[in-house]
């Protein structure tokens, strides 16, 4: 069997934040499978094929990945940022479990990317540098109770907090619930971070006090970061920095 | 005033998972600053001074690395994984925000890494596919009863738990705490995975039960994961593959 499958992260979007060994991958694959805009960030070649699909199609896109490879195709799943943060590595194993047990003997290896969160942390200084956590705050897949309690009990912690998919036009209300939630276990200062589409043409960063902060301000390529009580702003020329000492009390 | 201060992650060890960007910062310095073993792995250059500090000195290199970079030094930061997730970062804007007023009007930019966490994740399958937390367990800079805290929570949030800096020889029983809070916690077969110097030629994964897991398994080269309730383990022949499922009732 010479086929394999390798599970990568693209990053946040610049090609200057691909690893080596994601791109290296990307030029010995003869298939590349994954979202449309994601696969479309793999530019062709002779003797590759890509394989765009929809949105939410994670599980039918897994099982088209494995199956390729077990015909002996060399096969690149893309994610953007991670794979396995709320990306398609989880997806490809939920399919491998289900499935067909010749897929358990595939070469399967996952390869890490810069992850969303790591890259708008790094854009607006270090607001994870101290204990934090890192909340879907979809509820296709969770029921919405759950995704309360957590923030309640992330709250209660003081981690700092890393929200993906915030907001979505067939989920227009979740993220001004959130901001309900945190503003009943938060104070009105606690600085939060919008850091929309990061790395690419588009970016742009908003710090802002929670008491301040609107749902208009996220949408589906933002990542919101809330920082600890802990979280310090430093005001200068231009971008101010926000940063969570190392310390707590 | 041409110097600038760049603060970028290593990632975890293999030359392959550094990014291109954090490279092409690595040629156009004059300095590189940091940690001896992390400034050791940038190779030496005509024109590169290479400033190695000891463990626990982060303030002090901080100050050096901002001063260098103001007399108009172009300054790299190193940091091993990602500079944000308890490394240099915080340390540099705990210096920028005590420090000399001049200091903010510096070129400053943090270009982040492969954290040991998504490596350490990546290579045992996808273990936080689903939410997950981050804490690390060195109470250097914070009380031990914040760190059990964080944990009964984490656990009661039924958070994935990813944790740094588990044990090292002047903090020998922390860990073994850490064990103990979690099996009060949470069931015996919660899967844990002890991910040791990931993508060096020390690379060791170990994956068991919470009920079989003890103190020795980790030192402070080793990345701990603990899975939610939901985290599940496929065998197969070699090493078995564990995930998160993205769904979550």
């Amino acid at each position: 069997m010479s086929g394999w499958l390798k599970i990568v992260g693209l990053g946040p979007g610049a090609d200057a934040m691909i690893t080596p060994e994601v791109t290296a991958a990307l030029s010995d694959a003869t298939d590349v499978v994954g979202y449309v805009p994601y696969v479309n960030r793999v530019a062709p070649r002779d003797g590759l094929t890509r394989h765009g699909s929809d949105n939410r199609e994670e599980i039918r896109r897994a099982e088209q990945a494995l199956q390729l490879a077990l015909e002996g195709h060399r096969v690149v799943v893309v994610s953007s940022g991670d794979p396995g943060v709320f990306a398609m590595a989880s997806a490809v194993f939920e399919a491998l479990e289900a499935g067909d047990a010749v897929w358990r003997a595939l070469d399967i290896q996952v390869m890490p990317g810069i992850s969303a969160m790591l890259a708008a942390s790094a854009r607006a200084g270090a607001p994870l540098g101290h204990d934090f956590c890192c909340i879907n705050l979809s509820d296709n897949l969770k029921p919405w109770a759950l995704i309360e309690k957590r923030l309640r009990l992330a709250a209660e912690a003081d981690f700092a907090m890393a929200f993906y998919n915030p907001r979505s036009k067939s989920r227009p209300v979740g993220f001004e619930r959130t901001l309900e939630v945190l503003r009943e276990a938060c104070e009105p200062e606690r600085l939060i971070i919008f850091a929309r589409a990061v790395s690419t043409p588009d970016e742009s960063i908003r710090v802002t006090a929670l008491k301040d902060a609107t749902p208009e301000m996220a949408d589906m390529r933002t990542l919101v970061i809330v920082g600890s009580r802990q979280t310090r702003l430093i005001e200068r020329d231009g971008e101010p920095l926000v940063y969570t000492p190392r310390s707590a009390l």
